[in-house]
């Protein structure tokens, strides 16, 4: 168990926002939240998955809604810990540690958002190692764990407990619509998880990883070094395609932001383009119309000269980016993985297509 | 506490539709499910509400979603119990006894089917006294008990818990969104109600006077008499019109059906109109383009051969109905209850007009 400090939010920022790949949501409202926290003198602690006991019980916690949507209404660190209280009185047990499904963007600041105000420690672990836009997309999923029950809460006085669920897109369909009549943003506390359950089937260290990786980003822009570069040693990704963004064509549909975008290429790949498709998160990328990754590999747009990742909602004409490729925890990539969070998934007719096959499981 | 019979099933029926008000939804598919249970040996008991004990815990349930689905999509027994257990897991409690928000049109039967396979009595009361359509229009909702929790379930596995919700309109928009997302048919546990709530705000022996009513109607009607009168002895109404159906407009819009119908005087009225406005249940009466009655009222058209209600669901052209008006329960008609129910709850600016004022309250 360690604090988390100060000057770790910004980096957490920086390294989240690039494991969104394009999704997730900005966490620049998180940040500022919990930096006004920590002004206050509230300091968050971070725990070691293998810290928690078998019988801890750990509040999984989200904020659900649309990224543009989350732009424009302040996320309150008070919310999450009321989908947490209504859980905590569903249950009639108290939660020891609370954490995030998925440390992707502005969702790995949420448990720490709660901690913050519960006095909860936060445990260094996900289910995805990235984002998702769905909620049968994480690991727990993919293990077969019960998804139900799940609380949503609103800055109003209204809280919902799924308690059983048919079937995970049941739940996600049930929990998209009242998080619609919500105003398209709530926090959730999805189905609680034993200790054992989190050490045997979540993500671990990916608070810590995205930490490491927005601090590696950050030294190489002020030492004036090449930031990307940077990010792909820190994340052992590879370089796809550089360019200039072309064009962009997003369309917000029942609850996801969907669409395409072109990269023309400049220096080494001039005369190429480099298409990427996505549903929240950037799922496909076609290099002169060929596939060359799918999800559930880290498909990311950064921008080169900062390093800094580009969200889908974000994209825009003219932005200079680097295309690269992060690898996937190894528990999406096995065939169950893939049925989950393959290409397939998403929608599109393609099997499995990654960068990193050399590097095996 | 005394057992419902098998013949009093059909008057059940027949007494519910007329206090539907036009609304409600057929009791037809109800009935004929708890008739195959009574084929099958079970019977039902119903206990004066004043037996309750202070502290017993009573279940209030109904079927929600469209009266037009629900004509076409099985209402199963089985789906009321899991909403009624889904509302005791939550609770830590069990129920002592069941009841209906509204005895108006289907769910008259509803606590009745729960009862049949749960072994609880029903308790001889509802919330209404008929029918409405929205969820804050009930006693209840005008004695500012509390709304939540509410639970809902649907034939599939899926199980929903509204814990808290900020007022009751937000408690009928995330219930109704549910629903719909269910397939617009849904059973609900609605906030338990203690013996001592149920004996000071509900309606009592509403199940026993729509039995009574349908049983008078069936009664003049094999006699040859004019069960139109009967009906209007037996709830002592006033018949407003007697006419044909020359028109109706009706849309299903935001999970209700709305519309208006007109009614072309023959016999006495001839040479005159009525006109009625509805939201699922019938609102306002218009004789000659003047309002004479209103909602809380209960307006119903009744066929005048064999005094059966016509549902808004089921008007159509050349129907020989009869307007009647019947006495709403003295709480609809307090200063509170007018707030609740009266005719701008409806839309419809004007005041509460009543065909009963020199009845007093």
């Amino acid at each position: 168990m360690r604090q988390i400090e100060q000057d770790e939010l910004e980096s957490l920022a920086t390294g989240a926002s690039i494991l969104g790949s394009g999704g997730g949501g900005a966490p620049y409202i998180f940040q500022i939240n919990l930096q006004n926290l920590y002004a206050d003198g509230v300091r968050v602690k971070l725990m070691d998955p293998s810290d928690l006991a078998d019988d801890d019980l750990v509040a999984v916690v989200t904020m659900m809604g649309s990224p543009l949507v989350g732009q424009e209404r302040l996320a309150d660190a008070e919310i999450g810990a009321k989908a947490l209280r209504a859980m905590e009185d569903f249950l009639g047990r108290r939660f020891s540690a609370v954490m995030t499904m998925e440390v992707g963007g502005g969702n790995a600041f949420q448990p720490l958002l709660v901690g913050a105000v519960t006095g909860l420690p936060v445990v260094d672990a996900d289910a995805m190692g990235r984002a998702f836009p769905e909620a049968q997309m994480n690991s727990f999923a993919i293990a077969d764990l019960p998804m139900s029950p799940l609380s949503i809460a609103d800055i109003r006085d209204n809280e919902i407990v799924v308690t059983r669920a048919a079937s995970w897109k049941w739940l996600e369909r049930l929990s998209r619509k009242v998080c619609a009549e919500l105003g398209s943003v709530a926090a959730t506390c999805k189905a609680p998880r034993t200790g054992a359950e989190v050490k045997a089937y979540a993500i671990p260290n990916t608070t810590s990883q995205a930490i490491a990786l927005g601090q590696e980003v950050r030294r190489a822009r002020a030492a004036h070094e090449d930031p990307v570069a940077a990010a792909l040693v820190a994340a052992k990704g590879k370089l796809l395609f550089r360019g200039k963004v072309a064009d962009v064509q997003r369309q917000a549909t029942e609850g996801f932001l969907r669409g395409t975008t072109r990269v023309e290429g400049i220096g080494d790949d001039r005369g190429a383009v480099f298409d990427v498709a996505f549903q929240n998160e950037f799922a496909v990328g076609w290099r002169d119309g060929k596939i060359v990754v799918t999800t559930p590999d880290l498909i990311c747009l950064l921008d080169t000269e900062s390093g800094e990742a580009i969200g889908t909602e974000s994209l825009r004409y003219g932005q200079r980016v680097s295309v690269v490729a992060l690898p996937a925890s190894p528990v999406l990539r096995t065939p169950k993985g893939i049925a989950h969070v393959g290409p397939r998934a998403f929608g599109h007719d393609t099997d499995y297509i990654t960068v990193f096959e050399e590097q095996g499981q």
